[in-house]
Parts: C-alpha cells; structure tokens; sequence
C-alpha cells in the first residue's frame, strides 16, 4: 500500500529542504517505497481536519492504511522498521542506530533550534545580536562532541543508518550559519549524506513542490 | 541480565527527579525489570571511560552485556520493546505510541529546555527577564495543543505507554514555573502519571541517591 505524506504547499524556506518532510521523503527513498504526497497550507494546518492527524498543526503526517502517524522521528523509524536498508540485522547495532536518532532530536537539534528561533522569532529584539554568541556556544559545544565521536568515520556508527540520515538532517539546519564548517569532519559527513542518491531524489521532489505554479483559487 | 544504569552521583537538582535516570528508572520498573545504578561525578562524565560510553558526556547510559546503549528515549524504547508493559501489542498502536515518545523529546521538550537555559544559564543575562514573556510563551502554545488533543482521556492514546511515561517526564519539568497549572488536564495527566507505583519506585531511588552522603575521598 502506498503511503501518503503532507508536506508544505509552500515551505518557508523556499526549497532549501530543511522542512521536515525532506526527511521523510528521504528515508521512502533510501528503502525504495514509492509514496504520495498531499500538500497543505498554513491555513489548512491548523483546522481540525489535519490536527485530527497532527495534535502540533504541523506537517509531516504518515499514512497508510488505517495507521496515521506524526512526528517526523517516529515515521523515519517506522519506514526502517519495515523495509530493509535504514537499520542494521544486529538486534544491538540497531539499538544503538537508534540512540543515534534520538540523539539527533533531543540532544543535537535543541539548540539548533533555539539559534533557529533567536534568528527568525526574535531577530527584532534589542537582546539578539548580543545573546546570539551564547546561543552559538551551545551549538558549538555539542558539535564539538559529535566531531570527536565520528572522528573519521564516515557514519556514526558501521554503515549509514536512519540514524545517520536523522543526524545529516538536523545538522544541515546550520548550513546557512557557517557552524558547521568550523568542523570540516562533521561538514564532510553532511556532504556524504547529501550526496546520496536517495538525498538526492528527495531533495528534487521538494524543490519541485516548491517551485512550482501554486494553483490560483 | 540485569543491565546497569549510570545516574548522577548528585543531581543539580537535588532529587526532585528531573534527571534523565528517572525516566529510564521508571521505564524499568513499570516493567519489573531489576536494574543496578553506577553513580558518576560530574568530572567523571566529561573522561574518556564515560564518553565512550555516552558521547555527550551525560547520564544516563545503559549497558546489558554486549550492548551499551546512550539517550533516554532510546533506552527507554529498548526496555519498552523487550518487556510487556509500555508499548501496546497491536502494531499500529506500537508506532502511535512511539510517536507520543518522539512528540515528547523533539516537540514539547525543546521549548520547555529553552525556559530552562534561560532560567539557569541566562539568568544573570539584561535580557532575560524582558525575554521570558516570549519564552514561556511558546511552551505556553505547545501546551495547548497538546492539552486539547489530551481532553478529559488518561492517556494520549488508549493506555498507559512509553509515549506517556516520557511526556509525563517532560512536563515535570514545568512543575516549578507554575506553566502547568494553567492546564488543568495536563496537570491531572502529570499526576496520573507519579501516582503510579512504578513512578513513586523510581522517585523513591533517585532521592535515596541524592540524599544520602557522598563518600569521602
């Protein structure tokens, strides 16, 4: 059965792939499921229609079937699960590829997020350009950590997992600040993430949403 | 085998239970699982033993044998997905569930962990007073949602699971900002929650822990 996603009608970073859909679409694609997707809009996110399906208003959704599922790490591990590709046989090598994936969301992307945050929400605020070191330490800190743990691996752990496609992901939030090239391993392991096929094609399918004709009401 | 758990020797925050050990203690204990605890100094955390073992430097860790596995939500997940007790036996139940886990740490908690690092690591900042109106806001909204997708149900989805004993865990951290009492059902769902037997277990050892006398040297 072909699984449904939504997605943006339009994301607000204009194509760059940073919506979370991008990491879905990526995880379908390393396991070769084909899928659809069903676009909304902002407007549309917030009715109850799609918060019977996403409690937070936000995308992506999974569905299939009678399952409907929500945020983005529990849809990558769902795909994993069920197709080969995204985790390894060993039963302790995929426990661990999911302390990876975890890391990522809870250790990783919460202080991307609040440098995310104090760029757009509070860009406008007197206290941004002189918080904004503090902010970036953090960042800092924990990339400092995960450079030395992959040292010079090319995965977090054996061979590419959904762990490493979480982590790739999260990392490339940073692309834009520069972070991430004042650790050259860490920027050359988002480069091998991204130049997978499957990183590929989901990056194309994204940017083609997004710079397209938005149909006129 | 009884796996080993590391925790805190002395918690900052005293044994009010919002360390991480908490949750992957109460995930132990919902299921009957005994479980021994290697208590770490906070120097020790930041050695070559423990980061080998947690690449972040921080508690818990939880090795079985072979495996030696780090994040509380993937330890929490490996302990729900070998014992009966914290993930529904119907498969589209099980992935629900573990969204509610994800939804937990990568929604609900990065806002309410921005609100901490302001109230601990910025606290002597200008800025933060005049700052935290925005703060406490943008828990405030995720806190809505997820109160009106809670209702007047016990749980987020059916039974009790690892999606609540790790929502519950996250909203325990806003039990001192009064944020929490302004949603009457998620403060239920919160004490729900630590009435359990399992909980009150786990509440029980961390304190022991953190007010029992630290050895000399």
């Amino acid at each position: 059965m072909t699984p449904t996603i939504t997605a943006f009608e339009r994301s607000p970073d204009g194509g760059k792939g940073l919506a979370r859909d991008t990491r879905v679409r990526w995880a379908l694609e390393e396991v070769g499921q084909p899928y659809a997707v069903r676009l909304v809009s902002f407007q549309a996110m917030k009715e109850p229609a799609h918060l019977a399906l996403h409690p937070f208003g936000q995308i992506p959704t999974y569905e299939e079937g009678d399952l409907a599922l929500f945020e983005t790490g529990s849809i990558v591990l769902h795909i994993a699960e069920r197709h080969a590709g995204l985790l390894p046989d060993d039963a302790n090598a995929r426990a661990r590829a999911i302390s990876w994936m975890f890391a990522a969301v809870n250790t990783i992307e919460p202080p991307i997020l609040e440098l995310v945050t104090a760029r757009i929400l509070e860009s406008d605020k007197p206290w941004t350009w002189e918080r904004m070191p503090l902010v970036v330490d953090r960042v800092r800190d924990r990339l400092r950590q995960l450079a030395a743990r992959l040292g010079d691996a090319d995965w977090l752990d054996g061979k590419f997992s959904a762990g490493d496609l979480m982590m790739v992901s999260v990392l490339l939030r940073l692309r834009m600040s520069g972070i991430l090239d004042e650790f050259p391993n860490l920027a050359a392991y988002v480069a091998r993430g991204e130049a997978r096929p499957a990183y590929k094609r989901a990056f194309a399918a994204q940017l083609a949403v997004n710079t397209s004709e938005l149909p006129t009401a």
